[in-house]
């Protein structure tokens, strides 16, 4: 049995950390400690007792405990995983989501890109660099696996500050669309339902604007499958009840398939995030229509609340911890980087090669394979020029917002943000795209450097 | 003295021909023939005539024919000129640049980018395939010079058909922000207005939408000196007297000062050109604010009258022709191909490298060396981040509108079109952009190949 | 049970093809046909009995027959291997080898690069325009697997005639450096030798010349732990007694502990194959020293002869077949491109940005994986400027020589020739190489195209 | 009247310095002082007087005095001409050249490439990071021209330690084959011989191993002519008096020659320093035949001696000075850099992507503008596959060679020697190299950091 250290930094979460603690324990090779870090530290606290109650039933037994400082988390620690909420829902996430309203703009997301996004990135910049030293000085060698939105700048300042390091980003929007996959499999054949991981995809995009240019399963090529379903469902699916009230996370599925016909290549996130990386004409004013909600923070304030409640409880043994296997993979990565498994999935990485549309050392998201000590991404086709200039339009922007951040410019970096797809359709003058920047910062700027805040 | 054949496409023309003219003759050095083919066979007849009477005050003898057939007209040419217009100013243009309005889209121009330029070209592409096909059977070595827009989708037009040819683009958009800086020269230190070409300058970008990042007269930067001369003249300048009724071509450079204090390089086009590659709320929507016109179809068609006139009086003696240098540098390029001198200009040529923001064969604009029987782009500089996303962007929509073309494949030509700045600036939705770019297509069908007139 | 079509083209081979058979009934998921050309038709009967008699002992059962032309070869194939002797050992492939010793060189193998190498690719790329048109008619979408060397220039002779021809190249050397390391941690972990597959390692290079930047074995590297073997074993190793009289194809491991020792990285091929990479007055002259040989052809022929006369007794049943999973992966992969498994394999394709040191679409061998009707190569790190320059100049020397040949210019071709490492340390004078060039091409000209043996 | 300070690091040199004296002299719109630093005073100060000297006769004066420090020498400076003999003819240069012989390796030159030329950089790197050092610090923004060989690593140290250098490396060696270019023209024709800068070129490659593309006159094309006269003229040319008795710099032009037979194109730099770029089997061994001397160090000590003699005499008034314009460009090039004119010269300057066979980074030469405060190089065609392995081949030695002097790894510094063309093609076993390079390495330790001497 292999005895590593995670140190989980923002280690009071109510989401990933209870599902890694799940996934954890359902193995019998590995074993070991969970250093938890946290701001929150009451947070972080529930988690370490929530922990340890799964090592009663647990196949291999993991201590869970408390870090006060990111040098005890890091020390020794064979795995980083970063999953933090930067500053709150109430007010900073707030005034991403909702703020832009004021002048017209919605989003069904914004902590990715459009104006919530980038603002965002601008609150995770100054948090990742602090992580980033850290890690250059306490736990160099660390693996480092990102879960932190917008995905890709955060990946982006880890590497910047510490090119050695040894990280990568994982989200799993892709894995739904593999299920949606799998559904649309079952369906055609009458057969049970496939497995997530033996629909087989290849994928390249940014996070959250991911495309498919390959699917099959058992040799089958989908895409004639996914054609006629696209063809057949122009009202969308309801796979997930995505049409009751309140299902704010759900959707019909009926953006990708307008991709779909687009593009004949399929999209592989949550229609509510691939809608943001199009001018809002296209599918943000049309959200009803295409079946997907624009989230509410406060509904992300009330989860939130049930959530703490839920630790509480769990924390003081008021309820019993559950085992369920996650749809994350976490902690298979983690056992293939230990060399006990071999397993391809898609990643965020800085571009070495694997994409030719994105500049050497943009984070870019395909597929990796992750074996003993190594994650290494595979080569994608070359995508189709109109796919191929969505996506360089992104990166590019993403780019040059990040050096304008880096060069300390408040002037680039409004015009980089002014480039996002959703606020350069929305129609505002450079005054108005100005004050809203400007408003949008002052909200956020217990979390700036002084030159931006202070611009 | 060397003999020449120049062939003239488009040698019905009222305006750069009669500029060729005047400059031919200036030399003592280069003589010759001109056979002038246009589709408007007598405003070809018009121009040989016109052409001849300037043999009476020449310092060489040029004689000028008209060609019935592009084979004709290109047998032993060694410099062959292309400037047509595609179409009519009353149907096919007038839809170009007035048809979006009835959707909200107001165009300055309206044949570079935005829904216009993009229908322009596909009116463009067809006949530059015969073009290219004639050149290769009948002139595969001569120098081919291309004044025709869309500049960038024409010359790649050339080079994807015949991939041999000696083909370049010119315009004199940078010449005139070469005088704009000459202007502000002179006022700061009360000479006279320097030379255009003592202006150095460094360019790189697409055609009408090129970029400045290094420009000095005598080894003196003058980026402080514009900056200072922005930073005083929040109003413009009047240097062309755009202010006055009907000065449709004009402006006050008020586009270029505040491009400047966006992104600290100098844009070199005017002004109404520049601001078709942002999304109309940025300037097109405030033109008036911003000093520079919509110029109207109606006024283009007017003018062309009056010209169409005068050269029926020039061709039948009633008025005589004068002999004025043009602000143009063709001719002053054939000298140089010649080897009689060496010129440093900005052109249109593939991208071999010069440029680090587009994909190789993408059509840029940057300054290149003429010399003898050849034309070399010099390597740029990297610029800025925030400018290499706008170049970017916009190339990768040609290159995507320009792929889609030759795939046939509708769908993804509206994607493309769509993915223009204007137009997904415009908060069109969907069925409003089909509807707009089917009616835009309908216009200009005569021009269209099968395939894509009857999608 | 899936059934397939494999058609076999060298099918009359005595040695990869017996692994095949021996490989392919060991499954029971798959099943079906083979089909054997070859040139040597009685070859190919006699293999086509001695396949049919593996179904006794078989848990598929798997029906091979001759085929008379490569369309019917061919025709309904999904896989297509080819495994050819492109002439005869005796008259062409002696000259390869033995000749240059006429002017001192000496060869250890003959046909990769060196003199000989080159002179074999000659052969082959007349016979692959064959094959690879033929694939394109009759099997575009079957997948090919390449055994035959040089390897390099065969595979680029597929994907030059055929651009979207699915088709890699297999070769087993790096596996024979697997398990030198699997040895070598058996060794010094006192434990019985692990499984080659348990041996992770990151490969890059060409053929025969590919060198392992990265080794793991459970997660432990296996770098310091070679460093240590190398100090430790300066007179090599006799896993495979290569010290044994006649044992022509073995060696002691001694060139690739020297490699170490230089660059610090593992070359991962058997020692005859690096040597000649490499000036004979680095390894080749010093042979004997360095514990490898240098295979006369007449030992090749010996032994052809030996298993021709085997192929005689099994195919009437004068012995007996036998099942014994061979060192090959071929069914592996074929098993991966149905979608049976998901392997990583080193594999020999098309440059698409798996390495930094090759042009694009030069044949590179890197890590790929094989799945579901993919083979994706991953992305390879830098590596290190001495070992990039030694790849690079043999990778350019093969472009080179390959477009001299598609340009049937036999003085570019002799000078691409004359690059080789080998030729171009041998101190031959240019009437020397011109003298040899030319009597090697006399010798193998019965296989040339006019242009080349008559120029 | 610009007025101007040049620092000349090297400033005792009696080649160089005395051509820039002569040509400074000959401008009446730049005038200015030259400050002479050199490690030998004596020699720097008698070039002081020398210099002034030249004032009576100018049209414009030139103030000559001596630097005792490099911080003197370039406070102030607008240009920096270094021009150094690195240690002594007597000792390390004669070990550079000679010493090899005792191995077999005989070299023409020995300042470039081949054993020499690499150990020769050794000494010149640390001395250009010292000199790189002081222009980051006492003169930033001045333009550096390098005349020091080898020059492809003395200009890269220069760019490696001080990226924002505004540094270029010149060299003649292309002019005189522009030279022999307009000879063949005068032959031809019978006309005058033409000026050099009328011979137009395009040119890429290494300094001494550069290539001609493309040349004309006027227009015409000389490929043929070259073509032509290479044919008539098996036996060279004897415009140089090469084959009198001691025109040791001077050749036949045999191997250029040659080149062209093989290659097609035209080899731009002197047959000597041709042939070191190639094993020595090719020219080297058969300079007699060829038509080349291997220039003994001898003959430099003498003509060194007698120079120094020279500038005692002209220094202490027993010789005047006389007005010659020199056949180098540095003058011409420090006007256009002050924007009096603008030419176009081949250049030595890092990689940007003028050339598509050479790492970004790595100095190539290639033509390139010289204007008003800026040195651009143009983009180059793509070169010939066997010609372009060649380049690639010696520019991926340079680079290996520096990152193993970067590394301080004297392992990869000796595999990166051993690579050489020359090194690699001499026979020499692996002994026979460390034994070669150690007592090269030995001879010039006065000048090596101590990692490397103490290796």
């Amino acid at each position: 049995m292999r005895k590593i250290k995670i140190a989980y930094i923002g280690g009071g979460s109510t989401g990933w950390a209870w599902s890694l603690m799940s996934d954890l324990i359902l193995n019998d090779d590995i074993c070991g400690e969970v250093s938890l870090y946290d701001i929150d530290q009451q947070a972080a606290a529930y988690n370490a007792k929530i922990g340890n109650q799964y090592n009663n039933m647990a196949r291999s037994i993991w201590e869970y405990s408390t870090a006060d400082t990111l040098k005890e988390a890091l020390s020794q620690a064979d795995f980083i995983i970063i999953s933090i909420t930067p500053a709150s829902l109430e007010k900073e996430m707030y005034s991403d989501v909702h703020h832009p309203e004021k002048f017209g703009i919605y989003q069904s997301v914004g902590d990715t890109v459009g104006p919530g996004g980038y603002i965002r990135a601008l609150r995770c910049i100054p948090i990742y660099i602090t992580i980033a030293k850290a890690i250059a000085k306490y736990a160099p060698f660390a693996w480092v696996i990102n879960y932190t939105n917008p995905m890709s700048l955060c990946t982006k300042t880890l590497y910047h500050v510490f090119p050695q390091i040894k990280a990568f980003g994982c989200c799993h929007e892709v894995f739904s669309t593999q299920k949606l996959l799998a559904n649309i499999v079952a369906k055609k054949y009458k057969i049970t339902t496939p497995k997530r991981r033996n629909i087989k995809i290849s994928v390249q995009g940014i996070n959250h604007f991911t495309w498919i240019d390959k699917a099959s399963f058992q040799g089958e090529d989908l895409f004639p499958i996914y054609a006629e379903f696209v063809q057949n469902n122009a009202q969308g699916v309801d796979f997930n009840n995505a049409s009751e009230e309140g299902m704010y996370f759900c959707s019909k599925e009926m953006v990708k398939f307008d991709l779909f016909k687009r593009y004949k290549l399929i999209a592989a996130a949550g229609d509510r995030h691939l809608a943001e990386f199009f001018p809002a004409s296209i599918y943000l004013d049309h959200h009803k229509q295409y079946g997907f909600h624009l989230t509410p923070v406060s509904y992300r304030v009330a989860r939130q609340k049930e959530r703490m409640n839920m630790a509480y409880l769990l924390a003081h043994g008021k309820k019993s911890v559950t085992v369920t296997p996650s749809k994350e993979e976490g902690v298979q990565q983690i056992r293939a980087l230990l060399g006990l498994e071999e397993i391809i999935s898609n990643v965020n990485l800085p571009n070495i090669g694997q994409v030719s549309w994105a500049p050497m050392g943009a984070i870019v998201e395909t597929n990796a394979v992750f074996r003993d000590n190594e994650v290494v991404p595979v080569c994608c086709a070359d995508i189709k020029p109109d796919v191929k200039k969505l996506l360089n339009n992104h990166v590019l922007t993403q780019e040059a917002f990040f050096a304008a951040y880096c060069q300390e410019d408040y002037n680039a970096l409004l015009q980089a943000w002014s480039g996002d797809a959703i606020i350069s359709g929305s129609r505002l003058d450079l005054n108005e795209l100005q004050k809203l920047f400007k408003e949008m910062i002052d909200h956020t700027k217990d979390y700036l450097p002084p030159w931006l805040k202070n611009s």
